[in-house]
């Protein structure tokens, strides 16, 4: 089957996944927005350190759905602190039978799609990817790729294989699992401490966390909290995952978690979809989560006292902006 | 009786207390550094918004406790984390039955003292007051004055009655109490969520932390986890203290807590005395301290990577400076 394809989002990660869709030969439309006039004239890049940089010069972009009409799959990468706009993106892309993969940060974007478009269109993908949008049309791809898909309710489906099969011919990895929660509290494992100690450290990377005694002390325990409450919602997942994230994240030397970035560079956090749903949901279960709620609570309280762009220090707006849009690990 | 006493740590508390002392007719021999000249010259200021102003022109007061010899009674209120010094300095001090009376923040310094000079010579007294030094040998007072004093192990004695009255026919209120670290915990309730929320905002005062919706859950959540904890280690505290506590420091105002004024001002903070203490008392005993221990992890980070004064903002470095040594409440 041939899909036609919508990206709603053409961030790193719109950008990067959508342009090894069309280069296997897939019909796909972006949605753009400040990228718009320079990718129609040049085209997309991908610049990889992991595998070999490739130009799509001919990309079919677009202000606005309706001109891209009716779709097979939608694939959605807007972050989650824009879910709102959705409301009037996707209608125009709706026929019988649309998919829509949600490849956003966090949790909950799944169920904002169910309420508003129906539970039995939505899938989810969760992006294991180090990207950095560098110049305008220009992807920097930093490290891993692996995308784990699944339905948002219930098991994986042929319709599930099918989209993964066209992720994995496309030359990007891409694992089908049966329980998509598992692999978003999986993810959340990560992204939960490193994302929000980068924040809370005032704007540091994960080498920076994993030096600091009590940081590194820090991360395990909420780590462990992450597993413990996935574990109180039925998600099992080992806790020999802490040591083996750990040694992971120390490969990846000074990396600048994707939330910290937006962070110092005072763009929207999505603190909803990282922190807040996870807190949320381990506490309506009665877990333990004492330590991921006054994190929630401390980044949300940074987020309205941050110091602006145009305030902060020389020293952090010229330091090398390594941004990781949606860690690997 | 009539006592020849010490002050080891002549700051605000210090000299507040002991100009206290001195007028009522005692023997007062006050340590001193940095304001020695300017206080034999000129006396000790006490300026208060509760009580009647007054000066106290002629002061006993030394650069060496040797130059002091022994007393009957040491009263230190050095800051915690100068404890070391106290190793060289108390010794000249003492003679059979000298008693030792801590006046310092957080736990700890009371066993610090025992064990060095032995558990029969320590008391501990818990200061409610609200205290900032403005100018050398000027020691303002802002609100409050309770002590709350007992002796560091066992009910109060004669002795410790007897100090007591020292205290109260000095004017300042002073509560004997029979378990003195009852009385700690108790003060900590206060003391750690908003000595720690001042610091992990930034530099924000009560007032501003009691308005941010996040700061004030975390403030109760706080307040509940060391009432529990005190509660695990055997001194009973009601959990009505968390909202007592909220009503009495919303009629604070914008006060700056003594912790976040030290961290601004790039000096020392007694994360130890406040946060280490009590997360490790609790921990060892099993009770649940996660939001404790974070706190105090946070803060530590926070203390290394602290910008040095030099550095901060005009904007912060010219806040009105209302430093409250020991918070009242």
């Amino acid at each position: 089957m041939s899909y036609r394809i919508a990206i709603v989002g053409s961030g790193a990660v719109g950008c990067y996944y959508g342009a090894h869709l069309l280069r296997a030969g897939a019909d796909v439309h972006f949605l753009m927005r400040s990228d718009l006039a320079h990718v129609r004239e040049n085209g997309l890049t991908i610049e990889s350190e992991l595998h070999d940089d490739f130009v799509v010069p001919e990309i079919q972009c677009y202000a606005a759905t309706e001109e891209i009409g009716p779709v097979d799959l939608v694939i959605i990468a807007l972050k989650s602190t824009e879910n709102a706009a959705l409301e009037e993106l996707i209608p125009p892309l709706l026929k019988k039978g649309t998919c829509l993969l949600t490849l956003q940060n966090g949790m909950g974007n799944g169920d904002f799609l169910a309420e508003r478009f129906g539970e039995k269109r939505v899938m989810g993908g969760l992006c294991f990817v180090c990207l950095n949008r560098t110049a305008p049309g220009v992807i920097r791809h930093l490290g891993f790729g692996l995308i784990m898909m699944g339905e948002l309710k219930g098991e994986a489906t042929d319709r599930t294989r099918q989209v993964g099969d066209l992720f994995s011919g496309s030359g990007v990895g891409c694992e089908v699992v049966d329980d998509l929660m598992w692999a978003s509290w999986r993810k959340l494992v990560w992204n939960i401490p490193f994302n929000g100690l980068a924040i809370l450290g005032g704007g540091i990377d994960v080498a920076e966390i994993l030096a600091d005694e009590d940081l590194l002390v820090l991360t395990r325990q909420l780590m462990r909290e992450v597993i413990r409450t996935a574990g109180v919602l039925g998600h099992e997942l080992p806790e020999a995952l802490v040591d083996e994230q750990v040694e992971k994240t120390l490969a990846m030397g000074p990396y600048r978690p994707s939330s910290m970035v937006d962070f110092v560079e005072g763009r929207a956090v999505e603190v909803e979809a990282i922190w807040g749903e996870a807190w949320r949901r381990g506490a309506e279960a009665g877990a333990e989560v004492g330590r991921l709620e006054m994190m929630y609570r401390l980044i949300r309280e940074k987020m309205r006292g941050r110091i602006k762009p145009q305030e902060s220090s020389p020293a952090a707006a010229g330091q090398d902006s390594r941004s990781i849009l949606n860690e690997g690990n």
